[in-house]
This record gives structure tokens, sequence and C-alpha cells, in this order.
């Protein structure tokens, strides 16, 4: 993983104190176990083993019957696991494929039920509370859909990842299903290397010891100091918040889409609060991929209002060598200057044009690079953006693991329901 | 199509002014013919009979072998086609399946091109400019992956849709190739309903004359001062613009996601531009989907700066009655609430608790509901967002129809080639 920035980091007393201030806030909530997200890199190989193990024991899932697993959570629940599988699988066909129940759209719904079969299928229902209401109603659509006879040997169709004596948990141990809890220091947008996380990727076959890894390697150089551009990078987006209210994450690979999702989830819910002196902070993300986006978003970037900071997400190695055809064809010759470059180059060229295009016209800009589309990569990205949002967080002096603010409409929903 | 806002809208005469000078300037655009997106709805129905024509006279069309129709087009020259397609394929299986190149992405080009058969494949080439190098670049891929002779029998199986007298429109008729012209002045973000849209989802079997129609009608009765929410809304985003920035549309359904994108590259490369007075203006517009996003950016709308307006949409009736079912399970008593009701109403009652828990935190909101997914209703959201688009972009000043930004980056890539 690559990072560069030409944020202004010039040093002063001040912005010293910031920056010591919030390391020591990190590093607080770390050592204290206050905020568990720090230990599940280092943690997390284990639950690797019970989760191997568990498709050793499990009825179908040993048969090799098993060839689809479908997760029904939504929001931290499903952001995360959806963006590394569709980082993964654009590379390697996944042991088992993953599919998610993630909204209560009926068609998509109706779709997902329609794609699955009960016999070659393992349901994952993961909810934090254990009472989403999106995530039960589906649970219960897919036990009525299938006929699974829950208190019989279809227990082992399921498998529920929960905080530990949550209601969903209760459930689970009332029917004798298997069972992995989320750490209760663990908020749901930062679960990712959890359970919630690492049982449906180990399922899928992907490599969750290399996203461990690569989680755990950067933690602890950004700890001990060799990760810098972190605390750098948080102090210039907090610095800047009240002018430079957008933050974007530019990527250029569609298979970065969802991994985009994830961050906005945890940017926006992380950071968007009161703050300890009732004010209200926050900073907006959003995503967009290259290079279509600079069909669409980039005019506005450059002509419109300087509120947004970019950053760019590239892959260095797309693991294709697909080239653009040396033909020229006749009326259209000015488009031969990129004969004979592969798409893998032209698709980097353009982000690094569209970055200088940037930086000419007065955006800040950083840049995130992939050597390749692999776990350890993505466990980087993963841990760096949490740490990211920590940083932040306490620099603008807000709890970024809560949500209170949505709490609202759940009690207006629930009246709806003549309640 | 239902709409409802609220928004203070009380009267006054400097704002009765700024609307109507603006309601002035795009009713001068609209009979000058300087504008051409007015003219679309009505012209566009000789064009659907020449496609119809085309399917009959064209070879491999006629004999019943193209079940896929590919295009080639970026930005302007696919979001739309692919929002309109990704609503429609929900509620009907195609004539022609839909696929879309539109990135440089090597990956996804790679999968798009397996997919894919010769034998049974149309290939459409979209491109205003004509010379997109994405565009461009794919389509001599297109031709070498499958051995195209372009020069003998498959010039027909390459369509042509670009500006008349284009390089590209001089390489077809230099072959022979079917083209189908945009309107020169019609801009490629406000080209949907133009032969960029209509022969693309004519080919796939889908009503587009449904499509020209709710378009038409709506138009029509705009102009004819019967849907004046548009101007009132437009009056109050400009009046807000300097404090209320970003302009997010919440779509309650999974479908409606490629619709959004097409919003955001309208909304954002029309509106973000330098204004007659040298001031940079614009808004920004991004674009979530609910409800899971309620788990993702609520918590910013609700308690982070009140720099955001928020428009849902909401599909009344999806056509499908899929129930929660009235399974209680144990432990889980408290989310029986919603037993028995449809996916459909507890997704709509989601979208109106979200409403209303952000009408009570201060945000400004309005409401589009389609009554259900049919072409009339997109066609009245095409034109309803390219009014308003048009409206707004009067009262800031600026002309919404160029993209003067996205040109350094074009260079730069350029010189990137040793040019």
């Amino acid at each position: 993983m690559i990072f560069s920035h030409d944020f202004m980091t010039e040093e002063n007393q001040k912005r010293i104190k910031i920056k010591e201030d919030a390391f020591a806030v990190v590093s607080k909530e770390r050592s204290s176990g206050e905020i568990g997200y720090y230990a599940l890199p280092s943690n997390g190989f284990t639950l690797i083993d019970e989760v191997n193990r568990f498709a050793l024991e499990n009825p179908f899932c040993a048969s090799g019957a098993i060839t689809d697993v479908a997760l029904i959570g939504i929001g931290g629940s499903s952001l995360g696991v959806k963006g590394v599988d569709s980082l993964l699988k654009s590379k390697q066909s996944p042991v088992r494929n993953l599919h998610f129940f993630e909204n209560t759209d009926p068609i998509n719904i109706a779709a997902t039920l329609a794609t699955l079969k009960k016999e070659s299928t393992l349901f994952i229902v993961a909810s934090k509370s254990g009472t989403t209401i999106e995530t039960i109603s589906i649970l219960k659509t897919v036990i009525s859909h299938y006929g699974l006879d829950i208190g019989g040997v279809d227990k082992n169709r399921i498998v529920v990842i929960t905080d530990g004596g949550s209601s969903l948990s209760q459930f689970a141990d009332h029917h004798g299903m298997k069972q992995f809890a989320i750490p209760l220091n663990v908020g749901g947008r930062f679960s990712v290397l959890s359970a919630v996380g690492i049982v449906p990727l180990t399922l899928a076959g992907y490599d969750t010891k290399g996203l461990l890894e690569g989680a755990d390697i950067f933690l602890n150089r950004f700890f001990n100091h060799q990760e810098n551009h972190v605390i750098d990078k948080a102090c210039f987006l907090f610095e800047n918040s009240g002018t430079v209210t957008t933050n974007i994450l530019f990527a250029y690979a569609n298979e970065l889409e969802n991994m985009c999702k994830w961050y906005v989830q945890l940017w926006g819910e992380s950071l968007g609060k009161v703050n300890v002196h009732g004010n209200t902070v926050g900073l907006t993300p959003q995503s967009l991929i290259g290079s279509v986006d600079q069909h669409s978003f980039l005019q506005l970037l450059i002509e419109g209002p300087k509120d947004k900071s970019v950053t760019f997400i590239s892959i260095q190695d797309f693991g294709n060598d697909l080239k653009i055809p040396t033909i020229s064809l006749k009326y259209l010759e000015k488009t031969d200057f990129v004969h004979g470059k592969t798409f893998n180059e032209l698709i980097n060229l353009q982000c690094d044009a569209t970055k200088e295009s940037l930086q000419m016209s007065g955006v800040a800009t950083d840049k995130i690079t992939f050597e390749a589309i692999d776990e350890a990569s993505i466990g980087t990205m993963i841990i760096y953006y949490e740490l990211l949002t920590s940083l932040v967080g306490a620099m603008m002096e807000i709890n970024p693991y809560d949500q209170p603010g949505v709490e609202l409409g759940k009690q207006i929903l629930y009246k709806k329901f003549d309640n």
C-alpha cells in the first residue's frame, strides 16, 4: 500500500498538540480495551480456526452440499463484507459464493430468494443489537420461504453472529444454532474484521489470515509512529473541516465501489455528531468511480465551490493485461495515442491526470495505491480508515462510536404500525 | 407521479421575480430551439419507428440472432440508459438484454467480453463528441476480441449514435454502418430521451413511447404553469445554495440506484460552474439507498451540519406482495410488530418515518412518489430533473449545458502518452 498526499503539513505548536492529544486518545482507547476494534487483527486468528472447524463439523458444509452463503444483515453487518467480497471475487472464484440480503426492497428480496436453493445454502444472520427489524424480518421470510425446520435438522442451516447475550443470541442458544460473538466493545461499522466479516469471508474461501495480517502490520506500524501520514491527514481534515466539508473517495476501479460504500458509512455515521461543546460537527463522505465519474462529478470538483478534498484510490496491478489494440480507425485517428497500452495503464494514467488537474485547480488531494488486489492490501485499507476515523473523531471531541441520531426514525416507524 | 415538499414557500416580490426570470429563460431556450432537450419527448416517436425499422432490416436482428445489446458509452452516453434499464428489467424480461461497457477498468471490460458472444450481440457505440477516448478504445477492443470484419458483413453488428458530422459519424458513413444522430443542441447529460436512450431501450423491447409520453405530458404541464412546484423547489434550492450546499436523493428501492447516478451527473456537471459574475457556484448531488443507508448516512443527516436537503423517492407499488411471515421467534418477539405487512408496506413506512425524523431535525425534505415502476413515471422523473436543473442554472446565472472544467484532465492525459 502506498500513501501520498499534497496537504500542507508545516508544523506548529498548536498542530503538534492536536496530533499528540488525538494519538493519546486512540492509544488509551486501545490499551484500556474500551474500544475493541484495535484488537481484532491480532485476535482474529483463533476465530478463523473456529470457522474452519465449524465448516468441518456442520453436516451440510462437511458434506460439500453448501455452495452458497447468504448473509442476512444491514449496514455494519454487510457493507464491509460486501466490499471485501467484491474486490476478491474479481480475482478468484470463491469456494462458496456470497449473497446479501440487506434491504427491505421486495423485488430485491424476491430475486435473491429465487437465486438460492435450500439444499446448497447456509444462511448467516448478522445483527449486533440482535433485533434489527430488517434483518429479523428477512430471517423469518427465509424460514418461511424454504420451509426451514429450525426446531430440527435445519438449525444447522443457520449461523448467527451477534453480541453475546442479545435476544438473537438467546434465540440461537434456544435452538442450538452455531453462533459467533461480536465483541461488545466493537461497534457495527468497525466490525468487518470481527466475526461479522471473518465468518462469511472464511467460508467463501478467502485468505482471511492475510486480511488480518495486513491490518495488524499497519496497526502496529501506526502505533509505533511509522505511519504518521495518517495523523497528518486527520489533522488536515480536522483543521479544514469548517470549509472543506466533504471528503471524496475517487476509486479508479469498479471493484472498489462497495468498499467505498463501507467508507461512507464509517465516515458519515462516526463523524456526524454533536460534540462535547454541544456543537453540530461532521464531515460528509462521498464516493466516485473513475474513469466514469470524470464524465459526471469532475466538473463540479474543478469549477464548483472548493469545499471538497479528494482521496484517489488506484490499483497498480489489476492482474489483467488487456491491451488497447493498435487498430487505426478511419476518421478516428485522433484516439490512436493510447495504442499498445494496457487498460491497466490507461485507467491509472487517467487517475493521475485527474489528480493533477484537481491539484492545479486548488483541490487538496491524496492517493492510496493498492499494489494489487489482495487480502493484505484490503486489510490495510480497512484499518487505515478506521484509525483515521478515530483520530478525526478525537480531534473533533465527539464520540465516533455511537449513533444516537438514528433512534428517532425507529421510534416513528414503530408508531406507524399502530403501536 | 406525486410530488410533495415541506419547503418554506411564502411569496415575496424578489422571489416572484427570480421565478419569473428563470421561467422566461427556459421558455426562451425552448422556443428558440437553442437548447434541444425540450423537444425530445415530442420528436422521439419518429425515432422509435426508425429503430423498429432498423430491427426489421438489420440481418442479424431480423433473423432473431441478437439476444444481447452492448452499449459502449460513458457518462451521458450510458448513465441514463442504465438507470432506465435497471428499473424496467426489475419488472419485465427485456426482449434483448442490455450490457454496458462504460469504464476503462480492465477486469470489468474482460468480464463483459466473456459474457457476450459475437453471434448474438449488437454493439452500440455512443459518443456525442465522437472521440471519447474510453469509448473508442473499447470499440477497438471489441473489434479485435470478436474479430469483427467491419469492412464487410460485420458492419451490421455495430450501430453508431453520435453528433451529425462528428469523426465517429464519418467513420460510420465510411463503413456503411447504421447511425442515429444526437441533435447538436442536446448535451450529453440531457440526452437520455434522444437516440442515446431510445435506440438501446427500444431494442431491449421497452415501451419507449410510454417513456416519451410521460415526459411530454409533464413538460407541457410545466410550461402551462400546472407543475409550479418545480420552480418553487428550484427557487428554494437556489436561495439556500449558500448554506444548503448538498442535495441528497434518498431512493427507497435498490432498482433506483442507477437513476440516482444519472441525477448525480446531471446535477453536478450542470450546476458546478463559474457564473456570469466570475464567482464559483454549485450544488453537490449525492445519492443514498433506503433502507440500507438509514444504517449509514442518516446519523450525519440528523446530527451533523445542516447543509443538506433531502429528496426522497419511493415506489408506491413494487408489484410484489411478499409478506413478512407471522412467525414469532422465541426471544425475538420485539420484532413482531411488522407481522402480516408486506415488505412493500414496510419499506415505504421506513421512508416516511425517516422523512419525518429529518423534518423534526430541521432538514428540508421533499418526496417524489412513483405510483408504480413504469415507463411513464420514469419519463416524468427524467424531464422533471432536467427542468429543475435548467431552472436552478438560470437562477445561478450560469450555463448549465457546458463542462469546461473537464478539459484540463484530458490535456494532461494526452501529454502523459509522450505527446
